[in-house]
């Protein structure tokens, strides 16, 4: 049967990272993970409770398409109390997690052909979201000093929309509210929409993320109960748009979502009110990222992007390789590290970088770190 | 900002009776909805059982792209025992509910500006989630003497894909087994990809529903824990593909939903292990069905298409209106009923048409079957 040109995507490489590790596992070594980009907790014991009281309580079939009002009403109060902006409950849409936000929010944006900027490096199915919707992604080649993120002056005219996300993926880099506002004064006056990708947003170490919020109304501004909130595998989201979207929005996703997944609203929902549980996980992540830096420095991983948020830190290896793959493979092979090779990120000068998470235990980090710097060790020793 | 053009979906019209019925409960009035497309039970109780175990359990983080692999096998087995096929696993993809199927089945399928010939009337969200892909949506009048289904005279020579529904919605009417691979074999003859939507298996009255499967490995076969499961807000269904189409499906899968909700394939797992909770569901469908063929006739509703199986029944009442968003609005304000106009499901001919749904309690059916019977002879002799 015929296939799509537009599914043809582009393999993850970290994927082989991952079979190769589990297999290792599988033979009796121990791994550590520093190559996953979740949370090792689980969703807050609040958010479990007060699931398992709705199932007993209800049927929990469909929701109205745009989530559940009383959700959407405490997410726009969070954005009183994060950012001190007072938003409008209508405007905001849960979404079956951001990856169902981009889906909406690609499709109620652009057409087929229409060119999407973003920087590299970058998370991956940002591009490749785009080209299953038969969009063009166009890379931005940031700069390490401008903290790997998209500058003004590197924005193409003939776009239609630039995606930035601050605190990003791989490299952890924020924007600071100049930069921020200065990319999304470019995008307008080019007449290109601006998205915004958030996820990382409460996962912030020196100075508070800055939301397009923050600045204009006239954005996209996607979020996640993924990563801040732990709760990866739950699929729940948000998306804040236009008001003059809303409609448009709540169009689409009534027939291509129907509805975000009722249990993990319900779930979401508390999650909010668990703060306790939720900034302990960041001081582990705080821990984790004082360990990291540290400890790769000290093994030789000396060339970081800032790491201003999210569990991320992008480093690179040029002066050990010009094939991260194969960095990647050793690394796990020889020292039982997973980490990701830059390729996944950047298909440009990946080949050339790592990215390593800390979203793990402090245990997990500690042991990490200990087998990089021996096998780094031995690297230089062995030649 | 700017909107793109395949945005522009069309409304729900149902959505309007939604609203009005909402409002009339808030004013304190009984209504009776036989305008739901989701069961009122919810899902089995060994499915939120085995939730409630796994949220003490685990972490509940992201899993596979293509689901769980017990999911995937006990699917399956389901095809096995429910049809006599048998099916790989490997072939089995978890979704996120039909919804997430049809996302990735148009995406993996179809380029910008491919044509897809579908039913009228049909489910509507098929038309619309082709819109916004940027495919055109080709409709197939069908003919009440073919039960409401496509038949292959019609099928026109320039489209790349069929959708067909077997047992359909809104009509409830199936497909037998030459009608279906007279179908397929149509398809096949025109290089047109076949997805045959079969949601609402499990829940048919007079004889089996017919799967694709049973007569190609040629197809894109989507199914969902929504109806026969009772788990419509879970979110999560499946698809079969052609074992040729699994790793590119797999990779889309991974970009553009990175998993099904987790959550909701554990319970879905549990859920496939109750079947005397969801034979007893069938049952009270079966005797709503009953209900429903003699009422609606006894009513004046006598033009009514065989309802070989779902839990829907849809009326041609031309003799009544050729407006059947106002006669919905009378019923639904005169006999507190609230009933589905066929526009959602036939632009041409829904506005003498109405969409019944039986899929709540027989104390609803019973108590909505008099408040028609005595709406019709209201109307009858008020004039």
């Amino acid at each position: 049967m015929r296939l799509s040109r537009r599914s043809e995507v582009d393999p993850f490489i970290v994927m082989d990272v991952m079979e190769a590790a589990t297999r290792a596992e599988a033979e009796g070594r121990h791994i550590i993970h520093m190559e996953v980009g979740q949370p090792g907790t689980p969703a807050p014991k609040g958010a479990r409770r007060a699931l398992a009281q709705a199932m007993e309580a209800g049927s929990l079939g469909y929701t109205v398409a745009l989530g559940l009002p009383e959700l959407r009403t405490r997410i726009a109060a969070l954005y009183g109390t994060r950012y001190g902006v007072d938003l409008d409950p209508a405007r905001v849409i849960v979404t079956a997690g951001s990856s169902g936000a981009f889906l909406l929010a690609f499709t109620a944006l652009f057409d087929a052909g229409d060119r999407v900027a973003l920087g590299a490096p970058g998370y991956p199915s940002y591009r490749q979201i785009l080209s299953a919707l038969s969009l063009t992604p166009v890379d931005i080649r940031t700069r390490a000093e401008d903290r790997f993120q998209p500058t003004p002056d590197l924005l193409p005219d003939d776009v239609q929309g630039l995606i930035v996300a601050s605190p990003a993926n791989p490299s952890g880099t924020m924007l600071d509210r100049p930069a921020l506002a200065a990319l999304i004064d470019a995008a307008a006056a080019r007449g290109a929409a601006f998205v915004s990708d958030e996820i990382y947003h409460g996962l912030e170490y020196d100075r508070p993320a800055v939301s397009a919020l923050q600045i204009t109304d006239d954005a996209y501004v996607i979020n996640s109960f993924s990563k801040y909130f732990s709760m990866t595998g739950w699929r729940v989201g948000w998306m804040v748009v236009p008001e003059a979207h809303v409609r448009t929005v709540e169009r689409l996703a009534q027939n291509m979502f129907i509805c975000p997944p009722h249990a993990s609203q319900v779930a979401a929902l508390a999650a909010m009110d668990c703060e306790d549980e939720l900034e302990a996980n960041v001081a582990v992540y705080r821990r984790n990222r004082a360990l990291m830096l540290e400890g790769l420095s000290e093994a030789g991983f000396t060339d970081l992007a800032p790491p201003d948020g999210a569990f991320y830190i992008y480093a690179d290896v040029s002066g050990l390789t010009q094939d991260s793959r194969a960095l990647a493979a050793e690394i796990l092979d020889s020292a039982g590290v997973a980490v990701t090779p830059g390729l996944d990120f950047d298909k440009g000068r990946g080949h050339a970088t790592l990215r390593f998470s800390y979203a793990r235990s402090t245990e997990d980090i500690e042991e990490g770190l200990r087998r990089l710097h021996d096998f780094m060790t031995r690297r230089r020793v062995g030649g």
